[in-house]
């Protein structure tokens, strides 16, 4: 059985990837990140999503992005709500994120020796984050095949796997629930209120929230 | 002034990578990396180095490698001594630990604006890790400048500066100390011995040991 590892913030995009790579036969390694974003509760999300996909290993990494701070979701930096789309990229950006995920996903897969990298990267229904574009996967899977021991070694070569990048945030969870996704345990607000009785509240009005809400309503749901 | 981004182990070769970065005129901002490294007392020295060489700011991320594991550095394998030096990748490379600390510069960099990497990559005088090599560093390079917002919004590109890559251990400690480096006041070995009094004894036999003193050994020092 193939190794992967699955990139898993707990929510829609990132669950439906772990399932599709689950689907596809890969025995799936997660990984998750504490970096210090105000919606540390999707850590709970990804949590239960790994045990009920059933992966080898769940691992989160605990990384402080807080030190370098510059997004909203990593310092005293509002949230904004009900922000018009458009091409500028949002203050919701967290520098080089994607990078730096990407980058651990790396080592991960060069110690348990998957080749296979799974990301929920979407370039349809998103935020215009830089990182989140083909381009960017193809240059990072290319300095991926040079960066570690495995890839010479072994001589197998590290690939970047994005299946939703061109899908509708719709077709996302089309996809998803054909896969047997229950999408109420996924968790995707920038925002959250959470209730003492551990119930949480999504704000309905961040960026994140809206693609969900609009990917729900397309897909008639 | 132009800032710079510096990757400050406290090693020979980052502490000279500062030097040089600071006589060509930038204004540094050094980055170092608690990552569960066995030789974690090459901070204290990083410390130091950034106070004399009178940095912006020096950050030290906190981040952990050993989650992973795979290396003689971040688990419970031990450090080879006095090991021939071969084409091998050692037991002592970290999985993709120039990609994870180039990353961290990448973000680092975006958030305050500084577009130039300094890193104290070598290929000539190292242990093939396959992370320290020109192909690999552009490679980053072109990643880098499809990865952040701030290479987009403000037109601006990133450069790796790796000064000492083709250069001899001997040939970056004559650089040194023509820039006024006092070398007793960095670290450089994997498995120091560290004595109750503060003192710390280098264990001389591991890869790194062995590569510092052949290079002062070159230069007649």
């Amino acid at each position: 059985m193939k190794k992967a590892i699955i990139l898993l913030s707990g929510g829609v995009d990132s669950t439906t990837t772990l399932a599709i790579a689950k689907n596809q036969g890969f025995a799936c390694y997660a990984l998750s990140f504490d970096y210090g974003q105000r919606h540390k509760i999707e850590l709970e999300f990804a949590r239960e999503i790994a045990v009920e996909f059933d992966v080898v290993e769940h691992k989160i990494a605990k990384i402080d992005l807080r030190i370098f701070g510059g997004s909203a979701l990593t310092a005293e930096i509002e949230v904004p709500k009900n922000a018009p789309q458009s091409e500028e990229i949002p203050i919701t950006y967290v520098p080089a994120r994607n990078t730096i995920f990407l980058s651990y996903a790396l080592a991960y897969g060069e110690v348990v020796g998957a080749f296979d990298i799974f990301i929920g990267a979407n370039a349809v229904d998103y935020s215009n984050y830089p990182d989140c574009r083909e381009n960017f996967l193809q240059a990072y899977e290319k300095m991926a095949n040079l960066a570690t021991a495995a890839s010479q070694n072994e001589r197998a070569s590290f690939k970047i796997r994005a299946p939703l990048l061109k899908m509708s945030k719709a077709e996302i969870i089309k996809t998803g629930i054909a896969l047997g996704i229950d999408y109420s345990k996924t968790h995707s607000c920038y925002d959250p209120i959470i209730i003492t009785d551990g119930k949480i509240i999504a704000c309905g009005k961040c960026d994140s929230c809206q693609f969900r809400l609009k990917g729900f309503r397309e897909a008639g749901l």
